[in-house]
């Protein structure tokens, strides 16, 4: 019987490399502490300083750093995937990693069940301005195509006025909005992602 | 105590009124007589032929059919979103009632649950050609954002090849693929409504 | 042969009845009083009081308003199309001009050309809160599926901060980035507007 | 003075490396002949086989390729963006390009013009299922915003029927939709970038 614990992974889809300062990664931190309050452990990977290889199969050889990053999605309950805007759009890097699970639809169990069944995926968008129900958009009819589960408000975000120049990560105060939303999302998340724990989709007998 | 036995409304988004054949309707009825094999029954109602009038409040006033239907959908367990596709996008049918669901948005209870939220929504889309997973990830993210809960596998859908003109309600035989992925969809639904009717989500207290 | 004075015609998809104050109103006068700076002559249509019925043919029956607005974008060179966000997404009453104008697809000339042909589509989008970046592609892509041009910088619009709550015309001074944006659509729309009526596509002899 | 002669470059964002044969290729290169047969010379890059470096300036450092692609889009007239459809959406390695190209909003002359400015944009789409529309919209949208023109039906495509598997390149016969409307593309964009070659967009002044 599984722990009834639960673990998150938050992959940080920004275009920045290494410990530069982003503001996706301030989201998501803050999302990981609203599950933390949950009693959700977890971490966040920066996707590109990792080795994703093109592709939609689950390993495209020597250097492809996506298998080992598949199995930490799949060893969790919860993906919280992470990406900034640009140009009103999710980062090439956000599209890398979805073109990957694109492989979950052909391993499918017994039952016809992908490896994502039962996990759910929430979704956190950061942008200068303009862009993230469209982000949503996009990341939810991905991340559902390939098996994730959405909760109410499965999202959270943050975005400034029409062609801003503003970043989230220098914000001085907090902003109300986006940390009430985190804080529904994170309850909703950890509340369905229980239930699915507990009782596992029965998948096409 | 609520009962364990659940209800779904459909909502058809065709443009046609009255009682012309639509290729909605027929998926539609397929994912309704789907779930009717997990013990779920509901209704169909085609939008066109009520008055939905423009506006983001509950009710827009005198000879207003949203309020009478909003109360059908939120009777509900299981809203099923069918539209067309016009252009490669959902119907200005369809568009008219997720305005009007804008309202759930304010209309909150003490722990800042939404009147959707338990409630699922699932999506079924058809067109001649091209345009369901577009129409897949708008109605996903409306409908999120107005506090549903998307299963694994939220969607079916047909459409022919490229500029074709095959209307999905005169295909000669069942087509395979739809058929199969709306089994999997009125899987998944039922055993995550039957969770959620089960445990509430607790909202913020 | 044609008069060189161009034309424009404002869709306003607001929707808002009558002389409700409308922001989408505001950046439509906006749009028009910079073309008028490149004698430019129009006026905006507000399309939620007329009765566009729902339907893909260029004349629904009795009652129906669509043939004559449809006139009036086919006597001008450049649509601006105007629309409010909901719910990151165009109105309904945007996505109901643009079922109509599908007709166009079977209007084609000899040289198979479309009676949109060397218009030029613009696009004004204003929300409280994101999604214009959504509606602009939305509308580039459904107004170019029906045969109109879009000039370089093809879309101006205003969004406030994430789930704000103001409005475009309750803001006490201009805006530069918007104005800015504003001025580079109509010079951009009126140079192109002018080769295209002056050396029409040829279409496909 | 410059040539009236036009050149154009088809970059395909397929994610197979090398000379693995691709679906965008073939239908790339049906729009490249197309082109030809109006006098138009050009070349496709295979896109994934470049050091596209993530980022938004126009020179990432060391090994980055774009600045030569970036050479080879500015020096040419017509710019063929062509992607595979992956969940219903572009690639990552067209996200990549589209990222890059977010510099040009900053590399504006002494009239605020882009230096795509008076360029077209055409786009090409294929998928062995559903998306090609959204894709279009996504790219014309994001090209728009970096300075593109988009003439009349400035997009072609083929898709299969829902869940289909099979690929463009492996199609027997050439798809006469297909074929019909790469010849009005090709003939619509040929006719404005020789009107926008002659008569460049004046700016702001």
């Amino acid at each position: 019987m599984p722990s009834d614990k639960l673990k998150a992974v938050a992959l940080n889809c920004t275009l920045k490399h290494g410990k530069d300062p982003s503001s996706t990664d301030k989201l998501l931190a803050e999302v990981l502490a609203a599950l933390g309050r949950h009693g959700v452990s977890g971490e966040t990977v920066r996707v590109v300083d990792l080795n994703i290889k093109p592709g939609v199969t689950p390993d495209e050889g020597a250097g492809d750093d996506w298998p080992a990053l598949r199995d930490k999605v799949l060893a969790s309950d919860i993906l919280i995937f992470g990406t900034p805007i640009w140009l009103g759009q999710p980062s090439s890097v956000a599209k890398r990693v979805l073109e990957r699970m694109d492989a979950f639809l052909d391993e499918t169990d017994e039952n016809s069940r992908m490896p994502s069944f039962g996990k759910l995926a929430i979704v956190a968008v950061v942008g200068n301005e303009d862009g993230a129900h469209h982000c949503h958009a996009e990341l939810f009819q991905a991340l559902n195509d390939v098996g994730f589960t959405i909760p109410a408000g499965g999202a959270t975000y943050w975005v400034g006025e029409a062609m801003g120049s503003t970043d989230y990560k220098d914000l001085k105060v907090p902003y109300d909005k986006t940390v009430q939303t985190t804080a529904m999302l994170a309850s909703n998340a950890v509340h369905l992602a229980r239930l699915l724990k507990a009782a596992a989709y029965p998948g096409m007998p």
